[in-house]
């Protein structure tokens, strides 16, 4: 069984920070993630505030020059399975990555967040025919025609905002009376010819087998129902982590994610968490980098008491 | 009396990154900072592990970065005096800034650090006539002569690195038997062909008036006293919290440092903490701005709470 100093669960922001840091401490360490580092990065058009970048930074451009931090270390090991088992016994840390049994002493879960569905039948059906979650990565399949962006948050109103470049028109349905963007975003909004604010509205039925033709909007204080003919629909009504297995006696908050103190330190010794898979209220690539860099620094911490 | 929404105190890497979160939110706010905004990045020459910088960067272009992300905003008033006082009733906050009284709904305390001193007669006196506290700003005083560093953790490392490519020979002087800096820069320092470490060893006097003129040396195993004769030593044996007066109900650690949750949020309504002033473990770059992301989102909600 191959045993690695520490393991980090996750490439994107806070991963890479993390796997630096340790690696800057000489560790010897593994990183698993399916896909290519960047995270949600990778699936967001531009960061308007990550310091450092005061003119904005494309999500890959960023995600690559995070990843490109980790190229000089040659003690860190790509690991591109999925993690499905993970289990703690005191000190040592046994997990499954591709059908192999890897050990260590240190594990940081850094695996991060996914978009929450709306929860409606045909919703699993239709994504990827007409169902999105990623605005730069779908927004060009619907030029020059109408689309719905669901959601209330900055999620919604970053993409609603990207979106409004490309189709003719987009409908932002939020469920609440007022959007809990921040305000420098919904009064870029309400300046956009193109875009219709629908608040106090929820979507009660998606349309179509093959491809999404339409929705049911209902106005929640009318009590009114109405058909809106179009194929696209982005959805961004939140996140819920995407936790890899994990250990069953790991403290979660009730939406899942994962508790830890100021340290990054979770209730089981050894395992620590870091970026949006932690229960916290503000997400962003610069809390996430943070706390990999925290995370990273108890780990090390951590392993120099372990071993003297 | 001027009110603000919220006030940060300090204008380094946490206190940006806070000012710039809370304007984004549309807040109305002060940032007081005596000096340029920076902080301690003004007084280091390079920093490699700043994620978005694979290549590294130099302290003061990212000190350069960080305030130019501030430019955009006209809801930021400059503050740049000090704050002589600093008064929590309930939910209000006033404080004293170059004799006049502001208020503030929330307060983001992220005044930072500053370096801790040997306490030796002489060295107050001797500090910028030969001791210095910054290799950047004072090592080419001493272009092809010898030097002396103290400390023992990364500060000292990397600034001896630094120092070596200008000085013809840097005494690295440590207290304790192993350095606790990170394998990495112990092993670049140890490739160094004019730099002596220089362990269980410890400074115990400073000679000359007007200028610095030698150390005198004890060796802490051998009992051993040796006079080295030289004109430039640099200090790094760590931090204190460079705090401006803070309410004396505060919670703070044995050391002076702010204790906050995950959040943040100090033991006062409406008072937050960001970067080094924190009580913390791991005092980067990274952590500093993630913290004042987090900090400004806390008093963000904090000020919705209190308003509405």
């Amino acid at each position: 069984m191959k045993h690695y100093d520490a393991l980090v669960i996750g490439a994107g922001p806070a991963g890479v920070a993390a796997a630096l840091y340790l690696a800057r401490f000489g560790m010897r360490l593994a990183m698993a993630e399916k896909l290519a580092p960047g995270g949600l990065l990778l699936q967001t058009f531009e960061i308007e505030n990550y310091p450092g970048f005061p003119q904005g930074v494309k999500g890959y451009e960023l995600a690559d020059s995070l990843a490109a931090h980790l190229e000089p270390y040659d003690n860190i090991t790509r690991i591109h399975d999925e993690i499905t088992e993970f289990i703690v016994e005191g000190d040592s840390k046994r997990l499954l990555a591709g059908g192999e049994w890897i050990s260590a002493s240190a594990v940081i879960i850094a695996s991060g967040v996914q978009y929450r569905k709306l929860g409606l039948p045909n919703e699993e059906k239709l994504l990827g025919r007409g169902i999105s979650h990623c605005a730069l990565c779908d927004g060009n399949f619907f030029k020059d025609q109408p689309v719905a962006v669901v959601g209330g948050g900055n999620s919604a109103v970053e993409e609603t905002l990207h979106l409004a470049k490309i189709v003719s028109h987009v409908h932002l349905i939020h469920r609440r009376d007022e959007f809990r963007a921040a305000p420098l975003y919904l009064s870029r909004l309400k300046a956009l010819p193109n875009v219709s604010l629908r608040s106090s509205t929820v979507i009660t039925s998606l349309h179509g087998e093959q491809q999404l033709e339409g929705l049911t909007l209902k106005d929640l204080h009318k009590g009114t129902e109405e058909f809106l003919s179009l194929n696209g629909l982005f959805i961004f009504v939140g996140f819920e982590p995407a936790a890899p297995v994990l250990p069953p006696d790991l403290k979660r908050d009730r939406g899942g994610f994962i508790e830890t103190d100021t340290e990054m330190r979770t209730n089981l010794p050894g395992v620590f968490a870091a970026g949006d898979i932690r229960s916290k209220l503000c997400r962003q690539v610069v809390t996430a980098v943070g706390d990999g860099a925290t995370a990273a620094n108890s780990a090390y911490t951590y392993l120099e008491q372990q071993h003297g």
